[in-house]
C-alpha cells in the first residue's frame, strides 16, 4: 500500500465501475447469488490487494463465483483495472463471476448472510506484529467467529503468508479453536509448484527472493 | 552420531551402570512405578543422543520420574556419564528419578503398558527427509498410534525440532490424526527464552548459529 498514489477521480472510477465494483454491498447481504445470477459457490478474498488472485482465479475458474474484499478504494481501482485488463488480454468481455467490494472486514456479517459463502481466501495479509494489535490480524478468534457466521458448514479459509508470526499466531488460533487444519506448509515452493497454482504479487516476489511461504487450509 | 567413536569397553560400563541403566526394559514393563519406587509421573524422552535434555530435567524436576531411550549404546553411555557428572556437580549422590534405556523406539509396547506414561517428549528426531523414509519418522502415525497405546489419556507429545520439513511433516500427522495442538512456536527463541528452558545439545548450537527452533505440544 505504501507507494500507492491515490488520483482524484478515483470514486467516480469506482462508481462507472459497475459490473465489477459493488460499492453498497449491504444491500445484497443474503442475495448474492442473484447478483451472480446462478448457485455456484461463492468464494471471497479478504484484503485482495492489487487483485492479481482474484482476477486470475475468476477467469481460471468460471464455475464459481469470486468476491474481492479491500479497505482501500484506490486498491479496489487497481483490482477491477486489472480485470479488464486480463479479460481484454484473454478476449471475454463479461465480467460475469467476480464482484470487488470496497468495505470493512470487521462488517463482513452485514454484507453476508449466513452460510452465505462457500470459502475465503487470506492472502498476504498485514501481520501486525506488535502484540497490542493481536486482535487485528485476520486470524484473530474474533475474525473466525465472524467467518463462521457467513461461511456455509464445513466451509474453508485457505491462508497463505510469508510472515513466520503471523502463521504461527494462525495456527494457535486455529487449534484454540479446535479447527480441522489440512495441507500446512512451512515452504510451499520447496518442491515444484503445483501446475494450477495462483500466486498473488506479493508471491511471486518472495519466490523469487527465496523467501519462504506459509500456507494452510482449515475448516470453520 | 556421526562423530562417535564407540569405546570397545561400553556393554561393560552399561552392565555396570544398573542405577541409571536398564539393559532388560521388557522386564520391567507395566512395573515402572515400582522401579523408581513412587507413583510419580513418567516423562520419557524418545532419541534422548548425549543425554543432556534428560539428565538435566530430572535434577531440575524431582518429582517427575525421566526415561531416556536410545538404540545407540555409546550414546546411551554418553548419557549415563553426562548424568553422573551433573550429579557431582550440584553433589547429589542418588539417581532416583531417571532411567535410560538402550532399546529400539519401535518396540516401545513391549516396554511399556497402557497408560503408564505421562508425556513424551521428541527432541531434534532425525527428520528422514526422503519420502520413502517417512515412515521412520517418530511424528509419523504409525509411531503416534503406538505412543497412544502406552501414554495415558490425555497425554502430551512436547516436539522441538529445527527441521522445517519435519515439522511440517508432524503437524500434518497431528491435524490428520484430529490430534489437540497447543504453545505452536515458528521461532521459539525469537523473544526470550523461558527462564525454566532445557536445551538439548543441538538446540544450543542451533540458537547460537541463529537457526530457528520449532516447538509443539500435542494431546494424544
Amino acid at each position: 500500500m505504501g507507494r500507492l498514489r491515490r488520483r482524484s477521480d478515483t470514486l467516480e472510477f469506482l462508481a462507472n465501475a459497475k459490473d465489477v465494483v459493488v460499492l453498497e454491498p449491504q444491500i445484497h447481504k443474503g442475495k448474492w447469488r442473484k447478483v451472480f445470477g446462478n448457485d455456484n459457490p461463492i468464494h471471497v478474498e479478504l484484503g485482495m490487494g492489487k487483485g492479481k488472485f482474484i482476477s486470475e482465479m475468476s477467469l481460471k475458474y468460471p464455475e464459481i463465483n469470486f468476491i474481492g474484499i479491500d479497505l482501500y478504494d484506490e486498491l479496489v481501482r487497481k483490482a477491477s483495472e486489472k480485470s479488464y485488463a486480463l479479460r481484454e488480454e484473454h478476449g471475454v468481455s463479461d465480467i460475469d463471476n467476480l464482484r470487488l467490494l470496497l468495505m470493512n472486514i470487521e462488517k463482513i456479517e452485514e454484507v453476508f448472510d449466513e452460510n452465505e459463502i462457500d470459502q475465503i481466501y487470506l492472502n498476504f495479509s498485514d501481520p501486525w506484529p506488535k502484540k497490542r494489535h493481536a486482535s487485528r490480524r485476520l486470524t484473530h478468534s474474533n475474525f473466525l467467529k465472524k467467518y463462521r457466521q457467513v461461511l456455509k458448514v464445513e466451509g474453508e479459509i485457505h491462508l497463505k503468508t510469508d510472515s513466520v508470526s503471523l502463521f504461527e499466531f494462525s495456527l494457535n488460533s486455529f487449534a484454540d479453536m479446535d479447527l480441522k487444519m489440512k495441507n500446512i506448509s512451512l515452504d510451499l515452493h520447496r518442491e515444484e509448484t503445483p501446475e494450477n497454482h495462483v500466486f498473488t504479487e506479493y508471491e511471486e516476489k518472495f519466490v523469487e527472493q527465496g523467501v519462504r511461504i506459509h500456507r494452510c487450509e482449515v475448516i470453520l
